[in-house]
């Protein structure tokens, strides 16, 4: 799994328990019903906004999102080149036995071999590529909804919280601790907007774009391939995907730093 | 109708009234002149913003978005291919006697048997996907707007109720009690806004775009009937539109645990 | 008159004026310094932001947009195909003697009847449309920025109100009298952003895409004409922009129900 | 100076100061820490977002913005058409003695004085409206910055008050005073975002999208002379840019009062 | 480094230490727990949304986009002007010669050298250009992202500390001082979003925006040279991305304190 989102998640988590246990009783802020009505509120607009294949299939990509690594783009760079090679040695049809891991390189890699067009390879995997971002932003919109919602419900519960308390402010000592309940529901909505939600909708937003950025490569070489582009100046082209610092070969007189 | 509409909007307005129940009396969460002022501006400040046609529409347009049942992709794709089946072994003039169910897939049928041009059929059946979307997203727009409009006619409810509260402040007693009543319409506002409106409003969004995929579909099947490609290469870019794990007759190597 | 922007706003006035009566005596809930200062404040960002000619012309296309009635869609699509027909017959040059009463139409028969090139035909009238939609956006940008600053001049009311009251509060009797007047400018402000500007803004947004469209229409048959495309086709294009169940003449198979 | 920006910024400012003086004495609501605090802060996150070489040239551009004044796009037009009928009637050459006032102008007509391509007169000249509309982008965006700066820090001074306030709260009757003072910083962020700074972004915006139009028309009237477009129909197609009542010579049956 | 950032960064922390300092004791607005929860929770999300390579990357990218010094518009078109009279007088390949500070530069003049086509250079300098823009949008977003989260753990830090205080309300005089280091953490929220998160990604914005600029110089005048454009054609076209007033030799009659 990603270990800077955990490091995140738990770090956030820790220094929150830390004030609050450092504040004398942490039981107080243990709240049933407000945790009840905030995060039983937030899931179900998630449940009338969405469908429920949707928040099933969204839960499963961000698990997934989490927990896979990504390839490097300059191990793909790599990859590529050496397919623009063998093409280039052996002809188009001897890519036919390659068979990359990456199930998008390898629908890549089939279209040159089977000698498709390079308009229809182009529309094709661009349409691939397209489609998924829209099954991202799918995910990302539910986590953005989530943490949209839970300070919502957060607000809801609190202001139930006060009239149920303005109404029978019989005995003024019992305002301080019913006040704290009331506040304890805006306390979880916003800890499960802030810390939650909206911090993983951006990691997976990000995620999406390192994705399409990966497969982008793999469309440019591909093109680059069926045109008989020669593999060192791919190369060049495809470098400009990397860090100024993680490309190879500078240029004389080439000054990295400047760059970024 | 939708289940995950039905089950969050219950599930929400469950969770709100235990909640409500549970700290006692629920009788005083019930204010009539409070419910006017919100629900009754929301609905004024609606017919302003939009004529009462759209409303009207819009409300019908709604209620069939939660009762229809859509056709799933691969339904509609498994239709598309059985027409290029059909075009290819007798002929466009074939598609005459096919009645597809769907209203925009009979036309689109129905403008290849006629052996319309090309670029007309696209046209045609692009401008008709364009102004279903406007359509819809008028509906959006009278969601979102009440979404708006609530909370702050919630604000306003309030601010006459404490204005009145502190007018008369003559009796310390019952500041309380009034203090509860102004803050109500608060609460009705954000209630209409985060548990009806707003997700509503994402839903028929999410309903539109799910229609204008399945429209795509159509479009790009019928171009590809019209243009002779064959079925086979038609679907397998078709396919591309659903989920990696729906796509049947994976090829050899590929990994769909990889995608998303 | 629009009625439904009639009963908007009357409606909404009638709801907030008797929650105010029922709480008991109205007359605390005018104040004359509160007023001018939201009003008179709103007011003058209002000419910082905009010249004194884009105000005045706003009043006016507002006033209009209100009270004009707009052709239907319906009614555009038959007067132009009715044009289409006489063309088709009579040659353009018989356009010359048709007037119609909407100029943007009478516009496009006259470019039609004086034989100008398509492409001139659809630069100027596209042109047309743009520069008038520019010229409704400035028209809805003021009444948007009058639904921002009316609130926050009704914030800074109610902290002048806020700041005389604290510090002068010796007689602890007088605080919630005063902070009741400071509230006022507040509950202002809010009331002429939400019933007034932002509705009022919405309304001339919508007028101006049902204008825009009723415009295009007239374009798409006017380059139809143009071209020489058989009414019969024209109309069926044109047809699209109607809702589908004002689509005469539906196909058989047709099942209106399931667009919308 | 632009009339109507003086009159709403004396008009506001006078409103502001006779709600202070009518709620009794003035100077308490004069803080200049308070003050100092507000615009002192926001000042510096100016100079942090921007380089110190934009903001003066902000300021520059912003009084020539308010003080010059703007030729009207129907005396633009004429001049051009006058351009076009010298050019129809002695040749391109001829423009050479023309010396328009507007710098953009003479530009355009040096670039048909020495017969440059049609391509290369369209490219420099919208390459020096995007630029300059860049340049114009830059101030708006400096005081939205402000705009946006100077309640946070308002919010900040009044939150360093309430701290010292409640830290030393041996005083009952000194509290009102002194959270007086410390609300009057977040009066002065508000003053200073909504009736200064805000107001002034959108009249450069609107200012900017002027001088824009401008400069279309006379990058439209260049490229119709550089293709010899008879005058009479170069200023038709001029005209539209006006407002519908500002085009002369109506055609007959044409109902200016329906156009906006 | 950049003097204005500095100026601003300094300035704003004198201005704000100064108001906390004449409040009376200074101690009282240090609190650790209060920092830690708002920079420690800020770096939380941080990580939860970025990876932490992005993360360090951008410090990085950020430090050299304050301390480097970027090459004047004006220096960078002297320079591609003595480069496009050296390939007129000596052709492309006396390019070869030439080593530009800048390695943007450098790549283009080394394109330009090697002969590759017009249609290649723009490719592979764009996609450098768009690139480069999209690493520096993720360094401007976690900086914005950290200028949202610092306000929402400031929030955090004070609820915990109410729902504290409150819960344990036992000694009235200790309500004042608690609730002052409960709202300590909305102002430290407060201060690192305002006075150093926002303006920040403000700054590497405009950056961004410079570089972009410069590239495009670059870009424009190598394809210039590579169609053989004159050097006083392409030196005209180039000045036009620099301010009115830096632009040399003005036209006679060209007034240049008209534009802006």
């Amino acid at each position: 799994m990603d270990i800077a989102t955990i490091i995140g998640l738990l770090g956030g988590t820790a220094l929150v328990l830390s004030a609050i246990v450092m504040g004398g009783s942490a039981t107080m802020f243990f709240n049933v019903p407000g945790l009840l009505i905030v995060a039983g509120g937030t899931l179900a607009t998630c449940f009338i906004k969405f469908s429920m294949e949707d928040v099933i299939n969204t839960m499963k990509v961000a698990m997934k999102a989490f927990m896979a690594k990504m390839d490097s783009p300059d191990k793909i760079i790599e990859e590529m080149i050496s397919f623009a090679k063998i093409a280039k040695k052996n002809g188009m049809l001897a890519l036919e036995k390659e068979k990359p891991n990456d199930v998008f390189c390898a629908k890549a890699v089939r279209y040159l071999a089977d000698g498709y067009d390079e308009g229809i390879i182009e529309d094709m995997l661009n349409k691939d590529i397209r489609l998924t971002i829209k099954r991202h932003i799918v995910g990302q919109k539910i986590f953005k909804g989530m943490g949209a919602s839970a300070p919502a419900f957060g607000m809801i519960g609190t202001l139930i919280g006060l009239v149920q308390m303005l109404a029978s402010m019989d005995n003024p000592a019992s305002i301080g601790p019913s006040m704290a309940v009331a506040l304890l529901t805006t306390l979880y909505g916003a800890l499960i907007a802030n810390l939650i939600c909206i911090p993983l909708a951006d990691k997976l937003s990000l995620r999406s774009e390192q994705e399409q950025m990966n497969k982008s490569i793999i469309v440019e070489a591909a093109i680059g391939i069926n045109r008989g582009l020669p593999p060192m100046i791919l190369e060049d082209s495809l470098k400009i995907y990397l860090l100024p610092k993680n490309r190879q070969k500078p240029e004389p007189g080439e000054k990295e730093e400047e760059e970024n």
